[in-house]
């Protein structure tokens, strides 16, 4: 690696450049800048882990006040996790762990806020760099702000899609926390058996026969909390398996980000059971961030909740990670590492 | 009339009596039976008004534990409206107007409760009979308690699906008394008129122009909360311009309660902007029917709600007076007069 030099992926220059946009590889353009010089305030991070996000559509395209689109020919951001290599800033010392929503190159420069001019967060020293983009980061906190915002009830069965994603299998172990029966939502042997190996009461696999079948019969009693990553199929049949009363939390929906959403047709059922279904735009609840990564931290130390990793290596691997997570490959935290800390 | 007599309508024998049923006129069958005798702590009424909800669908088919279906040879039941005319019940006296889910007969017996085992209501005698299945019946109670579950905030932009119907223009009514801006959403001129006359800020007929448009253009800062009666477009329309923070009242679903949803597309919205969609089951919640009631009537009473009826007289039209309901012709709340008061 050539220290002077900034390796970066910019936003490509492709017409369709509108809310319906799904990104394609044209999107992501290599650059080469020289290594960015800090002024007094700032500090000089060295990237460690990109984080490819699903989110990553949003970003580029812009869905709401708080996260415009980037414009073509500026670096793509998304989550990343690196280290403090030079620091003009009071609060920041070299070497420290450090994540954030910054650029997709080797080094990012920051006044000690991010792109969405949310402040920098450290990673305890005494916890993987990793996991700042994992438990602590954005898979963590929204599994537990999810899960808190539909309040599971010892005893209360928790029904669980993309189970065994970042975000589902760490909303599945907290619910496990709470005294709950967790069934998870997979596709596929080896997905199930990570899903199984977290301790999730039962697994659903959603390619073995008719969904709805299999959710009624392992939830007998209904679903009531169904914590949804995915929408479509999946929000479909635990709709037709809810409890009265029971909740649904929108977390993501991987079937929806694209330019064509699958829909849903089973809604009426939130009449038919008073049921509430809702979702939470993770950047609208900074506030409750830092209390979120205490709770995570304490239980990652004390080994009650367990990260999946799926780490690759290599910067120029970016688009096709990042591409490849729309066909439903992932299984626990996918992360691309950059460069070696 | 022949007093002797008790015409009823039964549930026909149709093959398929299964989840998916949409009912057609042979699921009505014509019957005359004897006027019944009642025994010690009964009482009985002399049907007035029928009211032809879409609820009958799941009234017939059986949606939920307290709704159960109604199997083929006996007598259809829904909301009625009627007079006691002999009581052996200590609560009830001969001459008193009452509603409950009861026979589509010229008479029912009743120990006091209804088919769903809730206690008959009384309708005060200041008010109209038919008021008892408008604003003091299932329409005002689900107008009020839907409204209230998604908390209105004075200066908030209210838009109502189904404006014009018996629930839509009683929701956008209480809207309005509490210091809000109210769209409905309507069909045609006649409706959109109504809806007008009511007092809604702003009316959309959903003929005229592409909806989504129409509600970005009409609700500049965001929808705060939608009360939907319908579901299908209106709702995807509705959540394509929700505020963060927006609530979505799933009060009905006319577009869904047939054999095949339309679906919608757009729920991903409710993570992207913090929104929270609920339903409520009407039966859930009869805990809360008599302060509703309450205070329904005193809005009725200080001419503060209007109710608009349309009043169709005729045992014998019943059938085609339910099924027409399906294909959006009504406009305020639909009776059927049955006999005379």
């Amino acid at each position: 690696m050539n220290d002077s030099i900034n390796r970066q992926w910019l936003v490509g220059q492709v017409e369709d450049h509108g809310p319906g946009l799904s990104l394609t590889r044209e999107h992501y353009v290599y650059h080469e800048a020289t290594r960015p010089e800090i002024q007094q305030g700032e500090v000089l991070i060295r990237t460690i882990y990109l984080s490819p996000d699903p989110m990553n559509h949003a970003w580029v395209k812009g869905w709401s006040e708080k996260f415009p689109a980037i414009p073509p020919g500026q670096p793509m951001g998304g989550g990343i996790a690196g280290r403090v290599i030079a620091s003009r800033h009071p609060d920041w010392a070299v070497g420290e762990a450090v994540t954030g929503f910054l650029d997709w190159a080797d080094y990012s420069v920051s006044d000690g806020t991010d792109h969405l001019g949310v402040p920098l967060q450290r990673v305890p020293a005494d916890l993987a760099l990793a996991s700042g983009l994992t438990a602590l980061g954005m898979s963590g906190l929204c599994a537990y702000l999810g899960l808190s915002m539909v309040h599971p009830f010892p005893g209360e069965t928790v029904l669980v899609s993309g189970a065994s994603g970042a975000i589902g299998s760490l909303a599945g172990q907290i619910a496990l926390l709470g005294g709950n029966r967790v069934v998870g939502i997979a596709g596929g042997p080896e997905k199930c058996a990570l899903v199984q190996q977290l301790g999730f009461h039962e697994v659903i696999d959603y390619r073995q026969g008719q969904l709805s079948a299999q959710v009624a019969e392992l939830c007998p009693e209904g679903v009531d909390v169904f914590f949804d990553n995915v929408g479509g199929a999946p929000l479909d049949a635990a709709l037709a398996n809810m409890a009265i009363g029971g909740r649904v939390m929108i977390c993501g929906g991987l079937s929806h980000y694209g330019a064509e959403s699958v829909g849903i047709h089973n809604h009426i059922q939130l009449a038919m059971r008073s049921v509430s279904m809702r979702g939470f735009y993770y950047f609208d609840h900074v506030d409750q961030w830092p209390k979120g990564r205490r709770q995570l931290a304490h239980w990652l130390r004390d080994g009650k909740i367990v990260e999946a990793f799926d780490i690759e290596d290599g910067f120029e691997q970016v688009p096709e990670i990042c591409l490849a997570q729309f066909s439903g490959g992932v299984k626990g935290r996918k992360l691309i590492r950059i460069n070696n800390d």
